[in-house]
């Protein structure tokens, strides 16, 4: 087993990669999401479109959207080039926000403009001190520090099929994919998690986010889920692959995680999830010298179960109940 | 840890499930194994076409085939119903033949029309006596004792997303899926193993084969890879998924194999793959006693490998080379 090396700094703020097309005409859950964590209605979020081709429409949209959902301070900044990142007005905006909140769009345009500016130097540092980096499609893959920048669908692993390039290096240890059961990206991942075994392939499907705290645990929110693929055991003659051959890789651990699993970046272990039963109580026996002296049999219900007596599972209840 | 429960009893033949599609143009591979498998020239193979909506065409193309690559004893049989398939002449045909080939089509209908009948019960005394049973898409999902029935496609397990009913149990404690990569089967075998988790899901794709040997070995062939889906360990709630929920898996292992790739099914490890080290060989420690004295430095050869001298490893070569 490989040490884990998902870590964040104490003191950061929580990032939040989302795996594309987020619901806004809905219920809008994790848009909603975005803003409960930035402080509410006082929340003072700057929005970045720079890899979206949409230009200005999709700064409006975002800004029509979250205002709709109470929040007055929203800013739309859009670099272009490498010379425009290094603005002074556009750090200073990045300075004083409590989220940052970066579009969908062509990621590596995202990267090349950002990475290694003032700008991504600022959005590193909003993080750094507590405020909220969320990221949807191409915003999402650039939290990484080893970022998809691109490659194709389907679901098996092979060569070349992704390329990674530098990220803004929010999440370490994470490679994170979006769009992820819609574009059928299964195959990519693994792929980049053969060649990149440190790394933690995180698959984020559409309408859907990770929450990453400053102590490394990831929870999902929304309508799909975070496919999480660990390498750390991983037996694979990758290296020896060329051209369209598949790849060979046996021993990966795979989770996938719907809204309210809670799993560990650092340990690489699921923390909990709806449903589950507390991992840290051990298995219960129950004898007869279990069954409380005034317990009025159930009858209708356990008869419902159609309950086994070998199956039957006793539960303590108080006396007044 | 549950126990491994995919076996084989001693004796019998090797169980080919194939992905739907194989070639039938080119190499022809995957037809040409099961030839080998079944005697060569001297093979004599019965085709049943029970799947296929395409009645005796489907038949004839076979039959064509496999004489096109020599093989001159061949016979289609199409039970189309339980009486049919309680036929004593097509028994005989069974039982005389070194090999069966199951067509694709529809696995319901070819488990429905021939599990627990006379031909049901012929093809599994084939298997017995050491004949090779192969089928491609639907022919090799009916090979599982817990056959997929039926499903839609997508990576995201959800449930009910996959239905299973019995097969001809020629492999046991393995669900067989097929087109697997090709229609995007990752989450409806995920779904199965999060409802089967006795079950160890095993994905072919197009073009691909599965060939599994008594002793429970898996080889693959093939253009494709087979993908190996192992919940012994997962922790999921998926039987409290209700409509379009997806589902909570976490800590299973995943295979992904191409050709030459041997699996052992029995205890759910990969037994060796083209390209991967001798396991049985613990790893090389190279010092300067290790170097034999007449060794020419081979400096052209290391210095086009860019060979640091932390990283070289030096082999052992015979005075004479």
């Amino acid at each position: 087993m490989t040490e884990a090396r998902a870590t964040m700094p104490p003191g950061a703020g929580v990032v939040m990669p989302i795996g594309g097309a987020e619901d806004k005409l809905g219920r809008m859950t994790i848009l909603r999401e975005v803003i409960r964590l930035a402080g509410g209605s006082a929340a003072r979020i700057v929005v970045i479109s720079t890899a979206s081709s949409l230009g200005d429409e999709i700064t409006h949209a975002y800004l029509q959207l979250f205002a709709g959902l109470g929040v007055s301070d929203v800013v739309g900044i859009r670099p272009e080039n490498r010379d425009q990142a290094g603005d002074a007005a556009l750090v200073a905006t990045i300075d004083r926000a409590t989220a940052v909140f970066m579009t969908g769009g062509n990621q590596t345009k995202l990267a090349t403009v950002i990475v290694g500016t003032p700008v991504g130097d600022a959005i590193r540092a909003a993080h750094l001190r507590g405020a909220v980096v969320a990221g949807t499609s191409a915003g999402a893959s650039i939290c990484s520090e080893h970022m998809v920048s691109f490659g194709s669908g389907g679901s098996t692993p092979k060569f070349r099929v992704g390329q990674v390039s530098q990220g803004l290096g929010l999440l370490s240890g994470v490679v994170v994919d979006q769009h992820f059961t819609q574009r059928n990206r299964f195959g990519r991942l693994l792929a980049l998690v053969a060649a990149n075994p440190g790394q933690l392939g995180v698959g984020i499907d559409e309408d859907t986010a990770a929450i990453v705290s400053a102590s490394g645990r990831l929870e999902v929110k929304g309508r799909g889920v975070v496919t999480i693929i660990d390498g750390a055991d991983v037996i694979t003659t990758a290296y020896t692959a060329t051209g369209t051959q598949p790849l060979m890789m046996s021993g990966l651990t795979l989770h996938t995680l719907p809204r309210g699993a809670i799993f560990d970046l650092t340990t690489r272990r699921l923390v909990s999830a709806p449903g589950l039963p507390d991992e840290t109580e051990p298995p219960k026996v129950a004898t007869l010298a279990d069954v409380p002296e005034d317990m009025r049999p159930r009858t209708r219900r356990i008869a419902a179960e159609g309950a086994h007596t070998t199956t039957a599972e006793l539960r303590r209840r108080p006396a007044s109940s």
